[in-house]
């Protein structure tokens, strides 16, 4: 697939990186302020993979970046929106992160994404 | 779904604006150099209103802005990528759009989009 995003699509390729704690190579492409990230499972017991059995290949997410991802996260319970992660466990590049349900959105899943901190 | 957007997700909310080819109403969010936009079928003829039907609500589809839409269907379909609109077809304000066939990119369904030319 990274030759499609490439050359058909047209995108910035940055690279790729595996993720140990979700089991998944990740390939990034830049767009604009955003990225595209290309996940493929490299373990069985992946969520990605789990995911992919039950529903599919396709779209499984949109991440947002966040300043503060411990206070968003507080206010968003307070608010009642359901979460799947109430602490921020650690994503690609030493993020944080944690998921929204994705009955918060209709459907959609979203995550929330704080950098790592340069000290 | 636009309190959501806005208040829990923080996202600048540009608008509603109804695109009669597609039977769809369409919420506009801005982040970054990118945009979310959230269909609802106005009409149960709607592609989205099938789509929904048969799939459930989720992430439908993500647009990418190109320069010369004719120019890049061409050169995909010369390059064997599978194409749902060879022409393109009228979008939201006035653009031009075409589909790419989702098996282009692993069910990952990709809408090339030509903005309005000003004069």
């Amino acid at each position: 697939m990274i030759p499609f995003y490439k050359d058909s699509l047209g995108l910035e390729y940055l690279g790729t990186e595996e993720v140990q704690t979700e089991k998944v190579r990740v390939g990034f492409f830049r767009i604009g302020e955003s990225a595209i990230e290309l996940l493929e499972p490299i373990d069985e017991e992946s969520p990605i993979a789990k995911y992919i059995d039950k529903k599919g290949e396709g779209i499984h997410h949109i991440a947002l970046e966040v300043d503060d991802i411990e206070q968003r996260l507080q206010s968003m319970k307070e608010n009642g929106i359901p979460l799947i992660h109430e602490q921020p466990k650690q994503g690609a590049h030493e993020s944080q992160i944690a998921f929204l349900h994705p009955k918060a959105a209709n459907g959609v899943l979203f995550e929330m994404c704080q950098q790592k901190q340069e000290d």
